[in-house]
């Protein structure tokens, strides 16, 4: 498929999340996306040492609160910060995105509503304070992030 | 009270938040809440656009997702990204907080309760669709993000 003719074919659920994006440009999407996506990582960090490792004491007010916020950035609507012009440098925002992405945009929501998901039921099995809950979905959740590294994001 | 000494008399909600960033770097740190800052202003744009200015078509779910990504960053620790160190730029990574941040860490305490009740009433108003709710609370942490800049923020 023409990249040049993307825009009009995304998936109903990229389009309307992407609405609200309008006023972004793509240098701040790509920085903003970015951002989100070291925020979900230091939270996984989090997890993964008083969880996984265990080389920090588990609190599970904030396992709990880790948890929810890679949800919640997991389900804020990212979609909108991969909008035209994003698929390469801008300005001073480099990104490691390969272009390929834009042109597999059903497979990434599929990716993304996976994400969705796990990440929910990490979320969820924190704040029951399940932890051999957690270390299943957190292994889901980065199994979810490592698929979409593996087939999007550049070494 | 000496700056150097702060480590010692972190209020007890800081120190235990910071526990689970000891590995984080001084640089990543300030990278960190810059991440967060951003990723919490892009989903305050969003709500601005469809309830307060009304420049964009409200999508409900948008703006409860939007609102729950808000509260959820402003509960995740942030405190722990303001370790030693972190008062001035480390590397590449600039910061704009004023030094004597570090020595109000009880107001700043403070500023970051009302930053968490605040939000909370934010996505409780999203959540319940009222958008005059979401316009009340919108405006608290508004301010409440102000009266933090006006005073530990550089121009």
């Amino acid at each position: 498929m023409n990249r040049s003719v993307i825009a009009g074919v995304l998936s109903a659920a990229l389009l309307s999340l992407s609405l609200s994006a309008q006023a972004v440009s793509p240098e701040e999407q790509i920085e903003l996306r970015k951002a989100g996506y070291s925020y979900m990582s230091w939270n996984m960090g989090k997890i993964k040492a008083q969880v996984i490792d265990q080389s920090v004491a588990y609190n599970q007010t904030q396992v709990a609160t880790a948890a929810n916020t890679i949800a919640a950035i997991a389900n804020s609507g990212m979609g909108a910060l991969y909008g035209p012009g994003t698929d390469k440098q801008v300005g001073a925002q480099t990104t490691r995105v390969k272009p390929e992405m834009f042109d597999n945009f059903d497979d990434v929501a599929k990716i993304s509503a996976r994400l969705s998901d796990t990440t929910g039921k990490l979320a969820a099995a924190a704040a029951s304070d399940d932890q051999a809950a957690i270390r299943v979905a957190f292994g889901e959740v980065g199994q979810t992030c490592k698929s979409c590294h593996d087939k999007y994001r550049q070494k």
